[in-house]
């Protein structure tokens, strides 16, 4: 009995992970785009400015149970990790 | 007029962030429902072959920008948080 309840917890578990990554590999399409726009411009990729508050939104909105340091925490790796997708992009560009 | 294009990606990524938000915490949930569950029973809250399990699930259907090893990397994190909070709940319970 209780075992199925588990089943049917790690089930949506798995949902939930299924979604996030999508979720995920979108947000990363637009900071693709954006990357390649800034260095259209001639923009810096990284702006402190626009991630402090991007921070800031997120845990005005952040009704838990993750607290706001851990929503900071995961946020910033995701921004880590974008930001070197549009570095790695950068470099294949000045390899061709 | 690229500026307006800006503006118009990085609206869609603070889309993009309050949905993650949303799903990270509804995660979170589950994972703490999960964490009780386990708790009754006596099991142990880390299970490293149901999170590899997890991660080779995610990387099966990672379709990039993204790649396997982030994936694997940004989800380590969610995962750890989760347990985080598990263990904290197990803390307060112990207190009362």
């Amino acid at each position: 009995m209780s075992n199925q309840e588990l089943e049917e917890l790690r089930s949506k578990l798995d949902e939930i992970n299924l979604k996030l990554l999508e979720l995920l590999n979108e947000r990363a399409e637009i900071a693709q785009l954006i990357g390649h726009l800034k260095t259209k411009q001639g923009m810096v990729k990284f702006d402190p400015v626009r991630e402090r508050e991007m921070l800031n939104e997120l845990v005005k909105h952040n009704r838990g149970p993750f607290d706001d340091n851990t929503v900071r925490h995961l946020f910033k790796q995701i921004f880590k990790a974008s930001l070197e997708l549009q570095e790695e992009n950068k470099n294949k560009q000045l390899l061709v």
